[in-house]
């Protein structure tokens, strides 16, 4: 029988990721070893926007009421989720200040300020920030919080086909993304009523947690003009003539690694994709009396042969079994044990974080094995969380939901509000959205026929 | 005669650091070239946190009211200048939330929680955030803003003696940090009335800008027992007795780049010490008709080389001219030029940006000479910035207007307060401090015998 896996809380309290006692609600304190992940994380993003040529901006994070104002779905979709600051010291501020839910708002006076002509675009922008929501839903640590630490790309571009062709980059950085966090998703067009507010449309990519359940791990929208033409965001063509540009903006922020936890975490603990890890491998001396000075030389040299590779040693006095264990519920990919027998037969003992496999391994092999056994990690990571997302998607040609239920349903929508709603209802799901894919077959409601493919599932 | 230096608006603009035309007084938006800068200052100052084992942290932006609320001297020293959140969406919250203005009173309570024994002891933690302070006094970008992006290295001890070598570690931080951003400063140990709320003493490290003023780059404080005991932070001693915690924090901002722009700007605009510069140096070739593929296929292979020496290639269609004015402006040290006769002789004129010294070098040279050029720059800079400090300080005997303005003033103090404020007056500036060094003399004012040294400057 599988055992049960640890619930999410439980997971980062003993890995040592977030300290969950703070005293305001979905506010959570990021402890050392959660903060060299993000920070692994944040580098990757960072990566991907330098190599994609996006320049990295930082705006305020209070945005004055009057520019919050302007965008007037934008405003319906967060207006009861802001929190407004408004008092400086003892003193009422003539105008109301707001924490940044997301940074359109922010950002796009100055995008009108910096756009003059077609030669200023595209503009590809991205900030890492904390953005606030005040969520009236149940808080969950990483899934559904108040702030929200949050990636946010910009761009404006001179036609709806190029703002199309920024869209399909930043579906490649998700893919590249997903890849290195050993995640696998689906990339699905959100329907009408749950785009984001002020987008034309709206790309949601899900993960699917053990839990039964998917996660939107990032967003791409495609706003065409509709912010341009409240912000007043406009270009003039090579005639001199003048045009609204047309914007996107893809987010992401730390459900990357709640999924990262929720996805690949045992019994045990964590398991950490190895692209993420803050510590790739500890070096673990197990000492017999009399035997410690030959056991520990070797660890030592084994250690500093390592240490490049982000491996650390671990000497202090405690029994072998609580150090694998504390390192275990840290995720730490790999373990090299070392006793006196190893020395003797110059080699060690490798241990797997995920499959927990023990591998003797000669020392002159150790640091190639190290390299492929990270990798092999990585993609087995992966394809165990493909492998479950497939198995859980299941083709349904009526709304039966007892075959529906922890599964990610896949049928033939007609594409109207109504029929999805009754969708929906009957299942007690969210409309994840349509996929790319087309294939005949008839509306699952309505039995009109159509070639648009649609996804259902619980969601977080 | 000296030429003008540009204001520092001036030189943040042209520079392309931030934009000052955002809609909230004091807060401004980070341009990615400023934010290249900007991030490289941090990975600085989180390499010295690594070195010196403090672990990155990273507590919540809003501060429930009951937590800042218990430490009196602090209250009294912020609270005319937090932000308060005081509604989330159209509701009124239950408790207000202020947003950090400094982090001491949302970390402590954790602090009490995380510490039980001497084993805890000591505790090093460090987060970089932004902080919030609602500023009366006149805004000035970097200099005086609403939202800092601020460094706050926070630890706790288990006694007084091991947090006053906490302090000595961050005077080394201080100083290793300052040679990497050529600032020279003074360490003044900051009069009684001009300490950090809460704090047993604080010491200000004061930098000399050309414009006459000293500015504070940064504080180290101990905080002896005195948060520990509003925030019942105690530990149990090997005999299982309880004692209160010692205390101190180290703090830093923007101001560090601040500090950087007024010291080295010259007339052109920005002078960036090579550490920091996003972008070492620059090769342009010099296109003369029917020469260009010689020149450019030259141009290239020297960029080639370069480039993980972080040098761009600028083969835009602009003059030259226009081209170095450019660079020059973004502070960037090194320019290559390459031109036709430069190809025939297999070399380059490099151009140093502070000297803006043209110097003909072999092109089998080119590499280890940048290094070279770089590391002399820095010290260049370091130099003439302490050359400067130094030759601005004057000693005073009594209390002459005329004789300080512009310097900063050295005179025995005996220490009281009355004299402080006394000086403070008379001369129109602010006591810095105590300086470290002990002289035998009479206070300027009463005339007292005393040791000690102090220093006086106009603040920012």
């Amino acid at each position: 029988m599988k055992e049960k896996a640890k619930k999410i809380n439980e997971i980062m309290d003993e890995a040592g990721i977030c300290d969950m006692r703070y005293g305001v609600k979905g506010m959570y304190i990021w402890l050392p070893y959660g903060m060299e992940i993000r920070n692994r994380i944040d580098s990757m993003i960072r990566g991907e926007m330098k190599r994609t040529n996006h320049g990295e901006v930082n705006f305020p994070l209070l945005i004055p009421e009057n520019y919050f104002k302007r965008e007037e779905e934008h405003i319906k979709g967060f207006s009861s989720q802001v929190y407004w600051v408004t008092h400086g010291g003892d003193k009422k501020l003539k105008r109301r200040l707001l924490l940044r839910p997301t940074s359109e708002t922010a950002m796009y006076p100055s995008f009108a300020l910096w756009i003059r002509t077609h030669k200023d675009l595209p503009l590809k922008t991205f900030q890492i920030v904390n953005t606030y929501r005040y969520e009236t839903k149940q808080t969950r640590p990483l899934i559904r919080v108040r702030e929200i630490h949050f990636f946010e790309s910009h761009t404006a571009h001179d036609t709806f086909e190029d703002s199309e062709a920024q869209v399909r980059e930043d579906m490649g950085i998700m893919e590249r993304l997903g890849k290195k966090l050993c995640l696998p998703y689906l990339l699905n067009k959100r329907p009408e009523w749950d785009k984001f507010a002020g987008a034309y449309y709206s790309l949601g990519a899900d993960a699917y947690t053990p839990e039964g359940r998917t996660l939107q791990i990032g967003t791409i929208h495609n706003y065409r003009d509709n912010f341009a033409r409240a912000y007043n965001i406009k270009y003039k063509d090579e005639e001199g003539e003048e045009h609204y540009a047309h914007q996107t903006t893809y987010g992401m922020s730390d459900r990357l690694l709640g999924a990262v936890i929720l996805t690949h975490s045992d019994s045990t603990g964590l398991v950490l994709p190895p692209e993420i890890a803050p510590i790739k491998g500890v070096v673990i001396p197990i000492i017999f009396k009399g035997k410690e000075k030959k056991v520990m030389d070797f660890a030592e040299k084994l250690h500093e042969e390592l240490n490049g590779k982000g491996f650390v040693m671990d000497d202090r006095e405690m029994t072998p079994g609580s150090k694998y264990y504390e390192w275990e519920k840290k995720g730490v990919p790999i373990r090299i044990e070392v006793g006196p027998r190893d020395v003797d037969e110059n080699s060690v003992v490798m241990v797997l974080r995920d499959t927990k496999e023990k591998i003797k391994v000669k020392v002159e092999d150790m640091s190639s094995r190290i390299d492929e056994e990270l990798d092999a990690m990585s993609e087995r990571l992966y394809k165990k969380a493909e492998e479950l997302l497939k198995s859980r998607i299941v083709r349904i040609e009526s709304l039966d939901k007892r075959k529906a239920s922890r599964k990610i349903v896949r049928f033939s929508w007609c594409g109207s509000e109504e029929c999805g709603h009754t969708i929906e209802d009957a299942l007690d799901m969210s409309l994840l959205g349509t996929g790319s894919e087309r294939e005949n077959g008839r509306c699952v409601v309505c039995h009109k026929e159509c070639d648009t493919i649609a996804y259902g599932a619980k969601t977080y």
